[in-house]
């Protein structure tokens, strides 16, 4: 079952999504992959044939059309991204289409699970120099953003300062229930919506919102953090409060609405995408994926293929999932995008009556008066449970431990005390935003100190100031805890994820009819921006920095691009240490947490070498897997060329595997060609810091380039004889230039095998 | 009894002002006037003579020091504003100082009763054009505020923008509890603070705040009124959202801090203005006023004289007494000012579900989600006080009617009842702020739509969209219910108040610290900004514009700038019609509410004629009312020549009163003199709206001015013969510019006599 989780489950106010659940009628919708080569001469277009292909099924078995819920219909046809169309088939009809000639491969349609800003700050983008000036902050470069539509009135989205919309640009700005065409400008640049997949499969109901309006906020608050326009004085009720800005705050955003209340289909995504493609977008950013699904199966995987090939990047998340081997989108021709923390923290600054200060996390959502009340602790009433015993405190400060804060504020709502101090030490309280008390969560260290003072003070009092915004947090970033790791079950010799973005608390634009916050018993609260977090939240950041880098860099092909940014990341925190795992003990964070490391924009920018690959290139990879010829051309579309087959793709990361039946020395070599992109004549010495139990070779150590856009090749094979101890082992081979200008970075990992879907 | 009462009742909330009883010791605080030309040569400074005076009283009775509970004492010595000194002593140690030669006249100690921003707007300030850039925003123009002290860490005191501190500035910035002397800069140049009166009354008392530093946010608000800074994103809970500034935004302000949460004395306040003037204020601002005492007696007559010569404008506020003949601060040589209403509207957007959309007054202090909630309206249930039937309701919004609209929250807050919708037509209601649960006011008539769907419709629903801030309300400004009326108890044949200024839901900074709003049951809310009303908020406003004027024409003199302002002030509002007064049933507002209307700073740069009028004749008027000598030597100071004795003050407006044993026709006869403040060469005929009832003659009906600065006098006789209507008549008189330029306009008032303090 497939569900949309790109959004942590902490932040369950935000899911008031409905989970689709397929009707089992007679007939259902699927998914079916045509060789258009096989298409014959005499239909003027694949419409024609797809047509005719499902109103020629009216002769397959002989039931009556009443017997099924649903009629039979052609929903999609697809053209551009994939060759095929989606239908409302009975399992008759189903088989009568494999028999046809060009039948590529069907699936049933199926469910899509969902996976800014200070942030901008956080990655070092600056208007003076580096990526923003490069690319003119992305004025012309269009972001396609494949979510649950958006909303238009969003300050992100004026158009202020905003040039022409470039004039490739095909798409449109579609009509629709409170939406009509005048709401798309120059930074809006189109809004298409795409129902049918939910239609057919539920024939009788009616789409509470049948336009491009978002009525989730996902896809305001993804399409913002892509591209958003400057908004000053915005804040998450007080907190984070600036100018939110999106990553490529000129580049144009286009909206396709596949995500619906009353379901969400892989026939709605995947029409988006086609059309996006069609449209002429340059970047597709996508904040959800399928889970559980092999590569021929899984839509994204599939259209993104063709995406690929019109040169266009596709940036997605890595899901919510935490595990190891958890991650979706790991497919080799997509990016891949891990969260991280920023080094914000959204603060209540509390003062005990003995002059001691300490900054808790707190999103209460008001500015609170908390003024010099009686502080109260005691054992009875400290895992604050009790509404009865709570209920008798009245206007103090109640010290809550050893519980959920989540719960706690729940009974504390239902009293009359004035405020709490939640002692924690889980990592993701620390990114509760559900006050709906004024309180404030302190970690069981900084937590001595005040039950000390609150039993042993005089009359103790403490006073909390709220809406404080702290930066420079440490360390930072740090992974997510939410983030799903690697390897890739979708394909794992490839290293997922490939980059770490910004994901946790992204301010960024919401819709206006929905509840954010919440004070005391009932009063829920809206918000036109808003703090969340998520794989969804770090995905738009990357998507937005390939629009700066596809501005800056117009020639540059999707592999480039994600190659720029890998080998630049970063894999230092701001306390020049390694990048720490919040859900793993902040142990030093693995390259399957958050692939190479943070995201650099300003080094993305200027990368020495490229690691390049062509849509060949893919097709040797996919030759190279248990694949049948239907599945590769479900992905291909077209004939495709098997004569090189290849696991070894050009990607600038290693992933090496062994299993339970490994013995004696892993041996794995793996084969890189690297392009030039910076000066003439210059030369790179490879550097290499080994998994722990394993020995590199690369070979040859120095790579010379007589002119830009040279290549070179090099070999590296690792040698690793500890996977008795079935640990994940991580290191990195770094190309450095001689005059120290570039250094071009790989992160290696060397890890067991995991289950693949 | 005199009480703090610049604030209307309505800001309950705000009253945590503590009411002062006296400690009727054996000893009690006096103010002793002295005539400082009897001082002997022999004391090096005043000083020392009072210093003497009491110390000499030793001798006095036989009781021994301990059968009195406070030591005798100097308290203040005062020698600018007024001469002479404050001090507890016993009756019989009084009786003694009233001995001694120079003893002018000797008054207890009393308690002192208190009496931003969009409201620039409102009055035409514009940066381009007129007094904003004719006087520089009033960079050198320093404005004294006596009040409660100031937070200096408000944004409104920060100095970005502002020039060097004036040369002839002479204050300091005193240390003191939580304020040290860095908390000056270039906009707020001094504090001082004032409390040996409190000190000395209460000699067992700890002050709470022994400093200028504000406990209470009036004198906050009041000097951000006047003259803050430019503070961008500032909003009363996301009301009135934008750059708040003071009315002068450039001019200095200095905080003297006279009132105190444990007490409010006539000896601080004296000991305030006294080392204001002292120090080189321009302006004086203060918003309180002691009710119930002749002139001789109040504390603010006979400081605000000594302020008068030294050329120094003194502002001051009507009270919010409502009342005819209830005004304070009715003083010849003051400027008075009443309070009026802007044309801002906090908002609530209530959308039935019929599509019906009606603006609702609303402050509830955060953006509460009310989306499609049922809609409830019983008749059981309306009157919203049953805390049990309002349980039973759960998320709708219910419909009150025919009650408090403050007692409703009260109950509702105690309930889980989603929201509600409050009908009245209480004209206060719609200036209420104390929204505890998400509701907004609707006028009865509105209120037909409202309930006619809630009791007809089918499955009603509602939604309301909180935090909206209209402007364009019509008609604007109005009286406000709660200005104090004149005539002026105090000395009625001026007419008073002088003039109107916004006062009415003002937003300006305020002390973090206090609760300024509540959500629900029991959370409190705290605010950098407030929008509060009284004419406390009034007062400023006008001092802004005063100082604006001083900066544009430092020769004018306190008469000549409270002229312009008067003579060029608008009798209209914003449907030009004439101004009404809302308290009184929106009938047209009498020159006893608002009087000469609402200010027109702009047209105040540039008044055409002034009526001008020298210290000798205020001197003059003392001499023609009823006082002693040594009453009129209280408020003189020194020596004062009573040769020419006139009630006929050269004031730019005009009142006549009959008593009730007046028969006949009332006759009364005014001289009045202009200056020609415009061009040379001019001319003016006059223009009359006599009062009902009344004729008027004016003689001569034409002004010629050969040059810039050119006297002219004329006469108005009143005849009235309507008395008997015991009416307030008014009307007015105008000097008309031939060349159309400059109206010159005085109100006219025929009043029946009222009760004289």
């Amino acid at each position: 079952m497939l569900f949309l989780r790109e959004l942590p489950p902490l932040f369950l106010f935000m899911l008031l999504l409905f989970h689709a659940n397929l009707v089992l009628a007679e007939r259902s919708g699927y998914i079916v992959h045509m060789d258009k080569t096989f298409m014959p001469k005499t239909f003027p277009s694949h419409n024609h044939w797809y047509s005719f292909i499902v109103d020629s099924l009216e002769s397959v078995g002989v039931e009556s059309l009443d017997q099924y819920r649903v009629p039979r219909s052609l929903v999609y046809t697809y053209d551009s991204a994939l060759h095929g169309f989606s239908a409302m088939l009975s399992h008759d009809e189903l088989e009568a289409v494999k028999k046809l000639p060009g039948f590529v491969s069907a699936y049933s349609d199926r469910s899509v699970t969902l996976d800014t800003t200070h942030s901008f700050e956080f990655l070092s983008l600056n208007p003076f120099t580096g990526l923003w000036p490069a690319s003119d902050f992305g004025k012309d470069v269009i972001v396609g953003v494949i979510d649950t539509g958006v909303w238009p009135e969003s300050l992100s989205f004026r158009d202020d300062g905003m040039t022409e919309i470039p004039a490739k640009w095909k798409g449109i700005c579609e009509e629709g229930q409170d939406f009509n065409s005048s709401m798309c400008n120059k930074k809006l640049i189109g809004v298409r919506y795409f129902n049918k997949g939910v239609k057919a499969a539920n024939p009788n109901t009616t789409l509470s919102m049948n336009s491009g309006r978002d009525t989730e906020g996902h896809g305001t608050h993804t399409s913002s953090t892509v591209a958003g326009n400057y908004v000053d004085d915005s804040s998450f009720f007080g907190y984070a409060v600036g100018t939110a800005r999106g990553i490529a705050p000129r580049a144009r955003v286009a909206m396709y609405k596949v995500i619906w209340r009353e379901g969400r289909y892989a026939s709605d995504v995947l029409a988006g995408i086609d059309q996006a493609v069609v449209d002429g977008v340059d970047v597709i950013s996508i904040s959800m994926g399928f889970d559980g699904l092999p590569l021929y199966q899984d839509p994204i995987a599939i259209a993104s293929f063709g995406a690929l090939e019109k040169g266009v990047v596709f940036s997605s998340s890595a899901g919510n999932e935490r595990l190891i081997g958890s991650l979706h989108n790991g497919i080799p021709w997509v990016l891949t995008v891990a969260a991280g923390s920023t080094d914000r923290f959204f603060s209540g600054t509390l003062t005990l009556g003995n002059g001691l200060i300490i900054d808790g996390w707190t999103t209460f959502p008001s500015s609170a008066l908390v003024f010099e009340l009686p502080l109260i602790y005691n054992k009875t009433l400290s895992s604050c449970t009790s509404i009865q015993a709570l209920s008798k405190v009245g206007n103090g400060i109640v010290i809550c431990e050893n519980g959920s804060v989540s719960e706690q504020s729940f009974y504390l709502s239902k009293t009359n005390v004035g405020a709490a101090i939640f002692i924690s030490d889980d990592v993701e309280t620390f990114e509760f935003t559900g006050f709906t008390v004024p309180g404030v969560v302190i970690s069981s260290k900084d937590g001595l100190a005040i039950i000390d003072y609150a039993t042993k003070g005089i009359m103790p009092v403490a006073s909390i100031v709220f809406q404080q915004t702290l930066f420079g947090k440490k360390p930072a970033p740090v992974v997510a805890s939410y983030t799903s790791r690697g390897p890739s079950p979708s394909y794992p010799g490839i290293l997922k994820p490939d980059i770490m973005a910004p994901g946790t608390l992204i301010l960024a634009s919401w819709i206006p009819n929905d509840a954010t916050a919440f004070i005391g018993n009932n009063i829920a609260l809206t918000s036109n921006f808003v703090a969340i977090s998520g794989t969804s939240m770090a995905c738009p950041h990357a998507s937005g920095i390939a629009a700066l880098l596809k501005g800056a860099h117009p020639e540059w092909s999707p592999a480039a691009i994600r190659s720029a940014m890998m080998t630049t990341a970063n894999p230092f925190d701001n306390t020049h240490d390694y990048i720490k795992d919040s859900f793993f003990n902040y142990r030093i964070a693995t390259p399957l947490a958050m692939g190479a490391g943070q995201v650099e924009p300003n080094q993305a920018l200027d990368p020495g070498l490229i690691y390049d690959a062509t849509p060949q290139d893919y097709v040797n990879l996919l030759c190279s897997m248990n694949f049948t010829q239907s599945q590769i051309l479900t992905i291909t579309r077209s004939n495709y060329n098997c004569s090189s087959p290849s696991a070894d793709l050009n990607y600038p990361s290693f992933i090496a595997f062994y299993t339970n039946k490994t013995t004696g020395v892993l041996v794995q070599k793996f084969t890189r060609t690297v392009t030039n992109v910076g000066y003439d004549a210059t030369s790179y010495k490879v550097q290499v810091t080994p998994p722990k139990g394993s020995i590199l070779t690369v070979e040859p150590d120095i790579l010379k380039f007589g002119h830009k856009y040279d290549k070179q090749s090099y070999s590296l094979t690792v040698q690793y004889a500890n996977h008795n101890t079935r640990e994940i082992a991580f290191g990195s081979l770094s190309w450095v230039e001689d005059n120290g200008k570039h250094v071009v970075r790989s992160p290696i990992v060397v890890s067991p095998m995991i289950p693949v879907w």
